[in-house]
This record gives C-alpha cells, structure tokens and sequence, in this order.
C-alpha cells in the first residue's frame, strides 16, 4: 500500500466514525427515512470528496477536528443527489456499487424524503460546527449553498444532463454539465478545506482551478473506466453509459483522446497545484491518484 | 378591509417583491428549473409562514429589512416541502390552488430538481444576508435545518403520514404528525422572526408555545375547511381529504369536537402570548384571523 492509499484509507475511516455520529440512529422514527439514509451514505462510497477537504485543509494547516464536520456534510449533500439521481423519473438506475439504490430497497417517497433530509442536516451540521467562528461557517454554507443549487452549480448540472439525453451534445457542452453536476461541488470541497485553513485569496483561487480540473479528470476517468474496466473491479455493469446512450467523453472523442485530455487535465490541476503558496504534496498525489485509478 | 388583513396583503407583496429579488430569473439556465421554481413559488401562497416571521420580528422591535430574506428562506422551503409532497410517489396531487402542480406541469425530473434547488437556496438566502451578524444568521441556519428535516423536523412528519395512510391513526398521533410535518417549520418561522429581535430566552419560549399552538390551529381548520368549504372558496375539490383515505380531524374527532377543539387550541396559543414581555397585539390577531379563516 502506498502512502498515499493509506491516506485514503485513514480518511475514509475517520469520515464513516463522523458520520455515524452525525446521523440519526436508525432505530429513531421516522424508522425508514434513517434506515434508508444509512442504506445511502454506508453503501462503499470512496469519500474522494472529504478527502479532498481533509487534503485542502492540511495543506494549510487545519487541524483534523476542525474539518471532519465539514467533509461529512459534503459527502451527505453528494448522498442526497446520489439519491434523487437514481430515481425512476431521473436516471433510473436500480443498482450502485453493486448493491440496490435507495429507492428500489426503500421505494420512491422514502427515497426522496432521505435525500430532502440529508440536504438539510448537511447545512445544519456546519452551523452547528461550534469549533469553527461563525464567519467561518457563514461562509462555508454560503459557498457550498452555491455550489450545491442552481444556477451555477450541482442541481443545474444534473438539469442540463437530462435536457442532454433527448439531443446529441458537443464536448464542451459536456464539459459544462460535468463542471455543474460534479465539478462545482468538488470545487467546494478544495474550497472549505482552504478557508477552514484561512488560506489566502490568492491561493483559494489557485485552489479552485485545480480542483475544477480535478473534477473533470475524475469525470474523464470514470467515463473511461465505464468502457474499459471489468464489472468486478466497477460494482456496476461496465458499458451502460453507451447503451443508456449517456454521453461520455469516450463516447464524443474516442478512447485515445479521452485519455490525452485526461493527461492534459492532470497536467492543468498539477501547474495550478506550482501557483499555491503552500506544499501541495498530497494534493499532487491525489491528481496522480485520479488519473490512474481502476475503481 | 380590516387592520390586519390589510397587514397580511402588505406582508404578501413585500415578501413577493424580496422572492422575485432572490429567485434567478426564468430565462437563465436551466431554464427548466428556473421556470418550475417560479411557477411554484408564485402560484398564490398566502405567505402565512413570512407573514409570521414579520409578525414575530415586529413584536421584538427588529427592521422589516433584517426579517425579510429569512422570511423568504422559509417560504422557499415551504415551497419546496410542496412540490415534493405533490409527486406521484408522494400524495400524487394534480392540483393546488386550482392549478397543476410542479410535476404535472414540468415533469417529475424537474419538480425534484426544483424542489431540491429551493432547499439549497434557502440556507444560502440566509448565510449571504449580510445585515445580520454571522452569530444570528448560524443560529436562523441551524434552528431552520432542525425543523426541515428529521427526527424532529419537517421530513420526519411527511415520513409519518405516508405511513399513517396503511393504517389508521389516533388523535394524538396524527397531531403528532401535524407537530413536525407543518408545526416544526411555524415555529420556526416564529422563532426565527424573535431571535432577529434578539428577543430573551423567555419570550423565545413562549413563543415556540404559541406557534407550536398556532401551527395545530392552522390544520386543524384546513381540515375543517375541506369538510365544509365550497370548491370555489377553496381552489381545491372539497372532501379530498376523506375521499384519499387521508386521517384528519373531523374525521377522527366528528365536526363538532374538532371545532371545539380548534377553539381549544387558540385559547391556548393566547394563553402561551400572555407570557411574552412585549405587545403581542399582531401576533393575537393572527391567531384569531386563523381560527376564523374561510380559505
């Protein structure tokens, strides 16, 4: 194991042990909204966004504690859309991870009634997040309300993916729905990390060019990854972008040129990375990570 | 005219002059999301919920200016709890206010999208509202974040209904599904108006006692009012209620008890506002102009 997969490892043991302590027990009424929202949030996910705020953060010197409420409620707000994504009347898809989504186990009220719930603990768990200055939060919340909503953010990414599927799109179109639906709110994962740090204006802004590449290579690969890797090592069924005829960048530029944006991608998130004021090691690793995943 | 009706209109069109101020514009993308926000939050609400933050606020001597944005963020989830309790999986509403609803009107995709955007702008309306201090406006997030979700929020009480329709339900349980699924949320609308007239630890008791009274009141006649109101007084078909199998008062209790006990409750909601320091002449009014509303 390198030492950066340990770091993944530490991070994503550290987020489940918040999380349980964040979420309501799931023998709590009302019984089926907590049952399915641990059925969500517990399913295997890789906690790539509070990692990135645990590295943003320790990039400038945050203490741990001081960013693990903020990590959670990230990955709580990319739980919810997860959620509502997979929905009949949305994306439709009754397997993640290779275990049944939320509405199929739980069926579709109780499904969208965990995502509603979630969104609002992810906002409360920041205000109440008592080791940070009220500043500190307002602006987390703000940034991250941002991010999360219309029109420049999460919700409008996944309103233009839909409009998407009825007409064929460009690549840079698909760039700008991937730049909404997943890039804004890992923009403001680097982001929170950055401020909980107190980092400069200067470096936020170096921050979040490279986490906006990030967001795309990460996109990149998991498109390729779709195409490429084994149902195994994905815990879903490889190729379903195609026949859901999905766009994907594969699917627009072919498999070789994905990959050559992929690289160039990588390479604008590490020249961001040389901007920073700071060692940027980890951040650097987990760039390098992204791009040469399997899973 | 009476005094207060006329306060009433005059909070609708402040209220509607600060949402059309924070909703983005129709035309800007997603233009889908944009149009069903719209749709639903002007679809001719009675701004009950703003109209008490300001009644509240005014009672402590806080500026129309500070109440107005929180009152809007209320509104906006209000609107939200709405579209998503109108879908199919929901209560599977066609109507409201004689018009269709966000799904039928948009698509389901849509309305969850619209839904979810409301939410996320509502807890960014208050954190940007920048006449506030950061202090009020993480303790506005956090009581709002409380009373929206679960266990003791809004979710939790559209969790217990959708369950309550298998089976049958007792008086003191469906009050304790009005308590959080609409009671939560008016009092967080009271709460919020008093803690941005900074008012003290005491009064802010007192009047989570009345809304909490209030909150009851209000369904208790929504109930009545569906048994006894014409179709046109109502913008809804009346007898929806006990045709969709759905508990409510009249049905459990019979017309007469659940009229007694609405006057029960608004005694009670008085009694809890002859406990507050100041004045509590409006917020009086507006209890009495719920127990004799015929729409």
């Amino acid at each position: 194991m390198t030492q950066f997969t340990h770091f993944l490892d530490t991070c994503r043991s550290l987020v489940d042990g918040e999380l349980e302590r964040i979420l309501p027990g799931n023998t709590i009424e009302p019984v089926s909204v907590h049952q399915a929202i641990r059925w969500s949030v517990f399913a295997g996910g890789k906690r790539f966004r509070p990692a990135l705020v645990l590295a943003a953060g320790e990039t400038f010197g945050a203490p741990l504690s001081h960013l693990l409420p903020t990590a959670c409620a990230l990955e709580l707000i990319h739980t919810y859309s997860l959620i509502h994504d997979d929905l009949p009347s949305m994306d439709n898809d009754d397997l993640r991870r290779g275990m049944p989504t939320c509405h199929v186990k739980f069926g579709e009220a109780t499904a969208i009634l965990a995502g509603d719930a979630l969104q609002a603990l992810a906002f409360k768990t920041i205000a109440n997040e008592e080791q940070l200055t009220p500043e500190v939060r307002i602006r987390l919340i703000s940034l991250i309300g941002e991010a999360a909503a219309t029109p420049r953010g999460m919700v409008a990414g996944q309103a233009l993916d839909l409009g998407a599927e009825a007409q064929p799109v460009t690549a840079p179109q698909l760039e700008e729905i991937h730049r909404l639906k997943t890039g804004a709110l890992i923009v403001a994962a680097a982001q929170s990390g950055a401020i909980i740090g107190d980092a400069s204006e200067a470096d936020l802004r170096h921050l979040s060019d490279y986490a906006a590449q990030l967001g795309l290579l990460f996109q990149i690969t998991d498109d390729l990854l779709d195409v490429t890797a084994s149902a195994e090592a994905l815990g879903k069924t490889p190729g379903k972008d195609a026949r859901s005829h999905k766009a994907t960048y594969p699917g627009l530029l072919g498999l070789e040129v994905a990959r050559q944006r992929a690289a160039q991608v990588h390479r604008e998130a590490s020249a961001a990375l040389r901007n920073v004021s700071r060692s940027t090691k980890r951040l650097q690793e987990l760039a390098d990570f992204i791009l040469q995943r399997e899973a």
